[in-house]
């Protein structure tokens, strides 16, 4: 890992990115393909709430605003620039900023140290430009900032769910996918963060910032490498969220097409390995568990113990589950005698009480309601498998003990129960397997 | 692995249980919420093409259709029966319909061996009626069969899509949770086999007939534990087409749960692990692999060998996809010098020309079909993965060199495309992990 500066951002200037009061946008377009017009609508379609200012030297007006020529004849504090302009022009543009006291900026023009020596030439500018005026820039090269909460949408696609998981991402398609997948399961993000070059901010920065947000309950990080090793192991040392990252380049292929992709230095991977261990940072092994453990770690508590109770109305479903849960290192616990006496008297006679407990096909919510109640002094987690089409299922399940809900097979019903849970801040997991494997890092 | 009868079931009574020309449904019911109700319905909603008959001497109509109070009332022949009565009457109504001629049963009731000692007999007592009356059954305690080619959803919940790939279930849920992704992907399935008890009607017999059924290319296996090993082997053995199979009861608890839930003998994994190699079985370990593998193997051709080119919108998701190619043995090679320099000119500078290649954030459909011809003779598999909303990429899709698509990060674009890509017959995966992962058992 390679070393660097020790400080942070300051508290303001990233306020600046997150929460700007005001934003302009240079290098606005009127052309409905460009980047430059779509960012500029995302940011007035997602409910900014304060000013925002197209620049653009070509134009009088875009989409029924006003268009500036350049920041200098904006009348009004800007704290944010929005840039997507070549690469050529940036740094003057950070420089201009700086003089009209512009905190942050977003730099999502590429042409920088990704495409070579000559990039690499503007991309230290940019970041002479950016310490000189004192602004704090995301990127150059990248997908954007999407703060739902303020709500500040300067990044594509258009998502405007909160949520309470941060996604910072080297990679803009991987914190897309993220935001796109929890939006689709009406779970949000709290902030989606796209690195690009990481010019300036870094991860380390974000996760020192993020460890204070209020909105934050958990990061998700994708890297290929970190910026500033001592940096980014006092940042989480400090971090008292959960920190889940998945890191590309893994393999000696993989390893240099990070170093070629954004000239991060992958680094060993047994190096990751032990320092992630040591720090207890989540490791996550691909995209789906980057997502899966993020959205664990966010919504549900810290288990009091191993000892997981698997209820269920599809019996393979629920030896899928155990034997994900042996796997894992939880308790898949015989259940002691009292407690099956009394299931007995109140369950169907075809049903099936032990560990797995299987409630058959024709299970309804009030029979997970009852195994959950018997259940309460003897396990310490109940993980409810809803293997049919069951309604009723997201009004039955609480949060004493720790319920885990995992649905599947139910189709359409299935669908909408799953937003009905996501809305009570419930998440639901969608095979067995990833719903344990989740579960089981709430335990490390 | 246990031993048992070698013979499989006839071609004509598994013709009778998935292609019938008429259908009694027999414990059919008015009540909507009960399955005699529904699977009546669905198989009138999916546009059976023969005759239907409801059976339930308590009502007159059903639907609109004439019910009739037993299957001796029915004038016409009838080729199946779907039962969903009491567990007690299911024997002797086989019987009965044994008399009528009918060839197969489908035994949705529960309440038989699952449930202990007594349900035991019953069953022993349904495979006594069965063989005596030459009556193929299905089940019991099982979601029945959706055969859409036909179509005929004796089965829940109605889904009606084609496709290329046969599920065989243990587990009713695993089996409609397959489905229902395939569905909702608008791949389709051939046939939905959900196998319950296995009273009569086991894998065997299903691989054997599925081997020659025109419209299965794969077949989808969930199983806790084989019935009957030497029939097992030698159906695999005589079968051509790619069985992929996701064993259940791995570890020891999961084994147990594995015994109580279809009384199978789930066996050591070794065993399995060992007979599955042999046989030149793809095994899935996880739900979603079941599922990738057998889009990936139903829908891809057998690429002619294992140098893969990654061409990519998103340098992040490159990375992830060589991570994956480097842990399965695909070989990404790097690009001949002759190759690069054809790209070099017709590509954007800024593209990363290298194996991943980067087209960059800003690439549309035009740049990966200049790639692909490029690639013809110098890789045997592009691995196209689109990483942002990229429109027209499933038009720039073909099959020489073979293709493997992946799309995320893009939202409703890639919603949109997916579908696009499906209805050309051609699979689409979720992550770089889950493609790259899927497409190395094609080189199994």
């Amino acid at each position: 890992m390679p070393a660097g500066s020790l400080s942070f951002k300051s508290r303001e200037s990233l306020q600046a990115l997150f929460c700007p009061q005001s934003v302009a946008v240079i290098g606005a377009s009127t052309a409905p393909e460009k980047l430059g017009y779509q960012i500029f609508k995302n940011i007035l379609d997602a409910g900014f709430p304060g000013t925002v200012h197209p620049i653009n030297p070509k134009a009088t007006e875009i989409l029924g605003r006003r268009c500036y020529p350049s920041i200098d004849a904006i009348p009004d504090q800007v704290d944010l620039a929005t840039i997507i302009i070549p690469a050529p022009f940036v740094a003057d543009t950070i420089r201009q900023c700086g003089k009209r006291g512009v905190k942050g900026a977003i730099v999502i023009s590429g042409g920088f140290s990704e495409t070579g020596p000559e990039g690499e030439v503007l991309q230290n500018q940019l970041v002479e430009a950016a310490r000189e005026s004192n602004v704090a820039v995301i990127g150059p090269n990248c997908q954007g900032v999407n703060n739902p909460h303020h709500p500040l949408c300067a990044s594509w696609p258009l998502l405007t769910r909160r949520g309470g998981v941060a996604i910072v991402s080297q990679s803009g398609t991987v914190g897309a996918a993220l935001m796109d997948w929890a939006s689709q399961e009406e779970l949000g993000v709290s902030t989606f963060v796209s690195l690009g070059n990481r010019a300036d901010v870094d991860e380390a920065d974000l996760i020192h910032y993020f460890a204070q947000d209020p909105h934050t309950r958990t990061i998700a990080i994708y890297m290929e490498g970190v910026k500033a090793a001592p940096k980014f192991l006092q940042a989480v040392r400090q971090c008292r969220k959960p920190l889940v990252i998945l890191k590309a380049g893994r393999t000696p292929k993989g390893r240099k097409a990070a170093e070629s992709h954004t000239r991060s230095l992958a680094g060993r991977d047994e190096v990751y390995e032990g320092v992630f261990r040591q720090l207890g940072i989540h490791r996550a092994d691909d995209l789906e568990e980057l997502y899966d453990f993020s959205k664990a770690l966010a919504y549900l508590p810290r288990p009091k113990g191993r000892r997981l109770l698997i209820v269920t109305s599809s019996g393979g479903s629920g030896i899928l589950a155990t034997d994900m849960a042996e796997n894992t290192g939880l308790d898949v616990a015989p259940l002691p005698e009292e407690m099956a006496r009394k299931l007995r008297a109140v369950l169907p006679k075809h049903c099936i009480v032990a560990n797995p407990l299987d409630l058959t096909g024709d299970a309804n919510a009030e029979m997970y309601r009852q195994v959950v109640e018997a259940a309460g002094p003897h396990f310490d987690i109940v993980g409810l498998i809803f293997g049919d089409p069951i309604p009723g299922a997201s009004a039955v399940v609480g949060t004493d003990p720790l319920q885990l809900v995992i649905y599947l097979g139910g189709a359409e019903v299935e669908r909408h129960e799953r937003l009905l849970f996501h809305r009570k801040g419930i998440p639901v997991f969608p095979t067995p397997e990833r719903g344990i494997r989740a579960l089981s890092e709430l335990l490390r």
